[in-house]
């Protein structure tokens, strides 16, 4: 049995990490990914943004936390569906990511439009001396359901296999 | 440093599961998901198809490959960009996969129309007795690039923020 506070530290992680992100605030983003190795050998973090293919090693990831904050002047995450396994010294968080985001206002408007996304997420997470830290983060994009579709196991009945 | 052997091992459990969807080999593809825990406690094995929301548990995600399967008359996966990452008994996948695949032909036809996919997955597997076996599969579809976008970190320029 995993103890009960292993699951709610990196119930705690993967929240700080969401409510970081909503605040813009990058410092707080880095430091939630996993350090670089003390012998110099990268830990290798890997992450993909909906619609992105893979990103990895931090200077690449972090990079692409400031393009989107520079780009986001709003973002909010209701999370819903959070589930954690944690084996040893490494967790899987899976959630869905009810999105609420809106670019830099266009000149003369308050905010610019705002989008609603629905996506998937999950989270790796390492212990670390300080704290559960990201190892990868996987978010893709929910596609619209159709429930006429045979069985009804997801959006696409089986058309899209891996 | 990670052993050579580790990484090797990993490769080839990853190699393995992609050969068993080409075959539409169920048994083998069942055998290379983490079994439930012996205490009775799930091991909350997790599973995103491209485009699909998250599938939780051995029965959910098998169930979907029957179905997938059942859809698919011929699959191929051409990986590429394979990075592995291996901590004590996690290894982290990141690979794109190059599908080729075909649904059961119409009535008169020798085979369903062809669809090409450009998908990247995260793939998380957990070393056991009986080898690496998968903890978690997230695959989702990777968007046109447009080389024209601001930064060009992606495909979506930094409005899809997570």
């Amino acid at each position: 049995m995993t103890p009960r506070t292993d699951i709610e530290a990196v119930e705690t992680a993967n929240t700080t990490f969401y409510e970081a992100l909503e605040r813009g605030d990058f410092e707080a983003v880095s430091d939630l990914w996993l350090p670089d190795d003390g012998d110099g050998e990268a830990p290798a973090v890997s992450c993909v943004h909906p619609g992105w293919p893979a990103l990895s090693g931090r200077g690449e990831v972090l990079r692409s936390y400031a393009l989107i904050m520079a780009n986001t002047d709003y973002i909010q995450f209701f999370l819903t569906d959070v589930k954690v396994s944690v084996h040893a010294d490494t967790a899987l968080v899976s959630c869905t990511e009810n999105i609420l985001s809106g670019g830099p206002a266009e000149e003369g408007a308050d905010l610019g439009p705002l989008v609603g996304q629905l996506v998937v997420a999950t989270n790796v997470f390492r212990r670390t001396p300080d704290g559960w830290k990201l190892w990868s983060h996987h978010a893709s994009p929910v596609l619209a359901e159709t429930d006429d579709e045979e069985g009804g196991a997801g959006p696409e009945g089986g058309e899209t296999p891996a």
